[in-house]
């Protein structure tokens, strides 16, 4: 896969000291199957509550935008973006949610979470 | 009973060491009754946390569609595709939940869980 | 009252070591008042976790078709369904709740449950 | 069939010179399927324009209760009904609609209408 | 029955020369059964257009209230408050509506609506 | 207050040994203002867990209308009925709510339970 | 009544020669009732096409609440609006709705339209 | 503030020694801005369990319309509501709520509670 | 009112022969009350069957947000948004409705056609 | 950041013994983006607990007003209202929700916290 991570951008967190939830809902998600070549769709939910860095919007939609012509497997997009966003963040915690659309009758939802080390 | 179960392909799981879920719903199931020989109408819906394997989506699909002409009870659906699931993807947690259209006036609904054992 | 029991039809479960739940709805039950002699009628859910028996569906359709002309209270409607359904199936737990349409302005559901001993 | 109409009692409308609207619902009806001698559930609903007789409801509710035991074709409920109150009362418009829970996944409707001659 | 007609009370419209419509809803409205001396209970909508009065809110509460002994059948009801209506308002238009609770499963609903002569 | 208590009828509870919920709504309800003289409207919810007997509905239908003409707090009304029905019934549980339609733009709903001694 | 209209105030259209319509809903309306001197509370609708002048919304904020501790009768508060603000505007058309929340259990809904002559 | 207090009436709480909860919901309260002078509308809801005292509905009616010409802060309509109310109650617990409707786009809702001092 | 209209871009539509419909909704709408100074909100709905020239979004945007600090009644902004685009886009038909937020507890909505000369 | 804290204007707390709980929603707030200088909306949720003083609404309209043309991330929108009106309240509790309309097909909420420390 090729790196997409570096299009994120961050800025620095104002009130690191202070514990405080981010919830960023993606809906327009789409990707491509890497069975069958068709376009998938589907809505990527992040929770996180941030340590020295926020992630910049516009970054992250340039970053979801990669995946358009990516052949890769619900699961894996789930995972590969919690891993960019905690490498890029190191977050305290954070949780991904991606609902895909369905797929001959078929829907799936996949959900993960990392918590940083004390 | 066929053997359905040699239907279900899988695929590596890129985090194994990662506790994430994924959700599956697939509306459309149908198989026959197994005492009056008329079709039956259902939702199928898959939880479950992966340990090495995941489940292919379109395996996923044929194999439920295997069903279509096959006898057989309410109960047996669903602890029959968790059986099937679990030899599998030997994941470390499954649920499975079968609901059916009502027939003669009533309606049924079947869970059941599969844990790994430790 | 006459012998309802004998109708109920039972299969073998196959999966008498995993704990699984059942739902049904039955949404067309009717019975006659005792007091009255009019029709009443109702909606009986049964909710069970089998132990080596599962009620056959079209067998508990023709056993809940034989309160159609037989005079009973609503919460002997429900205790006698659970005893019945207990008394064939010996289920690890069992859920009986009958809610039955508005007559002179009122309604009433019964709720009872049924734990095996250990 | 048996006579079912010497049930229907009248009463003396008081306003015959005015042309009103009374319409009447009864979703308990039940009858029995003469091809399996199963129960059916249904909603029947009555409109009519009275001329000089209005149906009394617990005639009208009796008259109902006569179909629980009948083995009768939907169609053939919905024109019975009619037959009957056009027969007892005399309206100067009558609609019927019968409205059937489904059936082997098929539901039914039927729709029915008197227009006194002038 | 008894005279309820002296129990409504106007006042004059001060826009005679106008068309306005008003609509009244009575959720509150109970009455006896003639034949089973049981009461019913229902919600009365009238709608009108005035000529010279107006009928006042709390004499028509009262006369509403005045029917919560009364034995009479649901066609009676939303004739003899139309008429009673009509008689003491002289109105352009009016239209009842008199929808009742079910009894015995059934449920009616009177509609019946008077034009003045022009 | 006169006695509506001796209105009540009781059967014999079949299944004396075991713990199962009864719940009854009844919206028809209607009472007198004690301070107007006004009726007032609204629904009794009774729920209990029977001991030797259970109350026989058409009884508490004839009870509650007992109230038609009682001039009476709402907060009366549901004590007075958690009183009379632990007076006869002797449940093991229960508990009354009585929600009132409103009165000068205020709505008032008074629940009370009561639990046997052990 | 008390001359409330002077309280309006309007604006030149600067669109005379076109036709749009305007509509104004004022939820917090509460005015006395002249019988019983309690406060009724309703929410006004007010539309419109104007001709050369608009109501200026605070003026008619005002003039609303002038009927704050007023008595009148609901259809006179329609009426009573419509013509302060025909009187005031001339417009080629307006419709006045007035809803009133419910006094002892009775709902009343006014509306009244004005038509320029031509 | 003038003294709202002495409207506020009780009767004896016939029930003192059992446990009860009373709701009582009053959507329309006006009272005034004391910043602005113009009018604020909220809904306030009272619950408590009553010692030896219940609150008469008409005088609380009557109390609650005595704020519509006061100017009031909201966080101390509420707080004097709950004061006036133990000090005439003294109830065993007692919670207010007032939910304003929105001013310059703002919304509000103060709640507080008084739990008795053992 | 400075000019605005400038900021508004078009492109050529390619099937001038065809009569379509194109909606646009813009909820972020936000300009100033000319008599107050505070800012109002809407949601502005544009409607129009193009004719030679479709409106470039990103243009509508930038134009819609040159009202942000402006001065300028309700009515007025419906009125100068169809001006603006009917002078640029010369279509068969436009209709704007513009619905702002509450203010004083009051809520306005604005309609307006366009429709061209044959 | 310009100082806008100073547009906050409090009152004294008439209850400051008591705890009680005030939630303001504000949903018209915006602010400029300042990455690419376009407008956000968002709505405005703050709860809090006082200690000896409450925030004016009126002057809390005006400083979220102030945001109106200011560049700043969402994040530090949360956390500025959080620092400005902990600094003027002191408050015993307080949480601050800043949920931001879609830019780029991506929305964002933000939530945080204070606790007085003891």
């Amino acid at each position: 896969m090729p790196d997409f991570r570096s299009k994120l951008e961050t800025f620095d967190n104002r009130y690191p000291g202070r514990d405080y939830k981010i919830e960023i809902v993606a809906p327009e998600f789409t990707s491509v199957c890497p069975k069958t070549g068709q376009p998938d769709f589907g809505t990527i939910t992040i929770n996180y509550v941030p340590r020295s860095k926020c992630v910049e919007l516009k970054s992250l939609k340039l970053y979801l935008q990669s995946y358009r012509n990516e052949g890769i497997f619900y699961e894996n997009v789930a995972n590969a973006i919690l891993d960019d966003l905690v490498a890029v963040l190191d977050p305290q915690w954070m949780k991904i949610e991606a609902a895909f659309s369905p797929r001959g009758g078929i829907t799936e939802k996949v959900s993960v979470q990392h918590v940083a080390a004390v």
